[in-house]
């Protein structure tokens, strides 16, 4: 039996069913199955974390659990080690959030060249004011922080700009559409020569915190910064003080150290950012891709063909 | 003696003075000018449109005039028949907008796209609210109506999204970066293909007042408009008719029917228009780019080579 945590794929149940020769498809948090019901699931659909979080009590209350479908890519809120020890499957939908994410990134870094929040403001006073000046992407450096699946897409992308695109990974190892690469390491050294940066870097001990007022200082004047990553990547005091006095001349955070961002968090008063709720991979698209690749590996689990699932962690 | 009629290329007075082997460099509108200097000039740098319009009558006091460089692409508010009775030569920098307006035109579909204008309000409320459902580009369709230089910049920028391109122009030849070519008259059976449009169309008997409550209705609901062509494109009217029960969802109007465009104009109200005071081709990039033009121009002007000149209209 299938247990979906998530109603955002409450429309594909017949779809489901007919995927898994007619399996059983259960939708509702694991906490509220009934014993009985907890006893059939052995697989389920789940986003794994925020507002869909497994915790390890609940997943440990499934005894015939063999593999989680997580339809997001970061596993941080798993109970890996827990996971890992009862031999269940992960795996996850790496690479579904490339196109989103990527379309997400380039709308952000040109609603702010474009000056649009400038043409907002004149707009409500009904104010023609041909003297703003824009900015162009072509000729400009992006700075990647990330050269996976989304990095890659956002390079792509960046060059059909005639943009330069420098990437930042843990290797320093070449990467298809970056013109160069740089270690996380190195970013003291390079962060000054890009005029856009983008962070798709996940939460580890490598990447948390490293925006410190002392790396900002390094960026150039104006730049423009937006984080689709982790929000821990981020000092947030450093960060809004660079904001306040334009340093950093805008911002389009989608991710941050708590979720939901606070009410009384400084961010939301801050005029030069845009502030999305973990949306940027939203799309009427996500749910369908994500399940093609529940489907395939449901294909390769029956066939006990565990080696070979997509995306296994 | 060369009159350069608008400030932009102020700056550049000492490059122009170098590039021309030290000819004399006016700053000024024609009818300050004394009855002395008149009779020097013979060359003209200008918009020629708009603020910096050249009417006939101040064309006419300059006897010795032989060239116009105009440093935009329409000349359609140039008295072209008095130019061409005169002999005097007209040049336009046509092909240095395609780089502005081309992200222009892809920052506003994605501004549209992305929800950006909803995220804007949200925050004001400071409401997180993760239920906004973002669109796609990827295996969208973009019809654009016009396939010059710009034109197929736009193409090829959509194209690295994963869009569908169909292009509409005169003749209905094939131009590359597009899907599918159709002529202006194809217009009514092919528009409802397109899930957003950009209008770079010039202003002329065939173009003018064709987006018609009649065409509208053969629009997809939902599409968002864009334009940067002409704004006599539009019977404003059923445009606007159109934009307030969101047949039209969105609208980047970047041109007008009468610019600046009226204090009391309904599209200053309206929620789902964004505007832009002729300024999609605004770069910091724009007069060093047009000025390289007039550079190149000058050479083949001195040496009376007229009708390899670039751009000559």
């Amino acid at each position: 039996m299938i247990l979906c945590t998530t109603e955002d794929v409450e429309s594909y149940r017949s779809e489901i069913k007919k995927e898994t020769a007619d399996a059983e498809v259960f939708l509702g948090k694991i906490n509220s199955l009934t014993e009985e019901e907890k006893e059939k699931i052995e697989i389920i659909i789940s986003y794994g974390n925020y507002d869909d979080r497994l915790l390890e009590k609940d997943v440990k209350s499934l005894p015939n659990l063999r593999w989680i479908q997580i339809i997001s890519s970061g596993v941080d809120q798993l109970p890996l080690e827990y996971l890992k020890r009862s031999n269940i499957l992960v795996t996850t939908v790496k690479g579904i959030h490339r196109i989103p994410i990527s379309e997400y990134v380039m709308a952000m870094i040109l609603y702010f060249s474009k000056k649009i929040p400038e043409f907002y403001e004149r707009k409500q006073q009904k104010h023609w004011d041909a003297s703003i000046m824009l900015h162009e992407l072509h000729g400009k450096t992006i700075g990647i922080w990330g050269t996976g699946h989304i990095g890659r897409e956002v390079a792509a992308k960046s060059k059909a700009f005639g943009m330069k695109t420098v990437g930042v990974n843990r290797s320093g190892n070449q990467v298809e559409h970056f013109d160069d690469i740089y270690t996380i390491e190195q970013l003291q050294e390079v962060v000054g020569t890009f005029d856009y940066i983008c962070s798709v870097l996940p939460s580890n001990p490598g990447t948390r915190g490293i925006v410190t007022s002392h790396l900002i200082e390094k960026m150039k004047d104006d730049v423009v910064f937006v984080n689709v990553g982790r929000g821990d990547l981020i000092v947030e005091e450093d960060f809004i003080e660079a904001l306040k006095r334009k340093k950093i001349s805008g911002a389009a955070l989608d991710v941050f150290h708590r979720e939901p961002l606070e009410e009384n968090h400084p961010f939301w008063e801050l005029d030069n950012v845009v502030i999305t709720p973990h949306a940027s991979a939203h799309s009427e698209m996500y749910a369908r891709r994500a399940l093609q690749i529940f489907y395939q590996n449901f294909k390769l689990f029956k066939q006990q063909s565990y080696t070979e699932m997509i995306n296994r962690v």
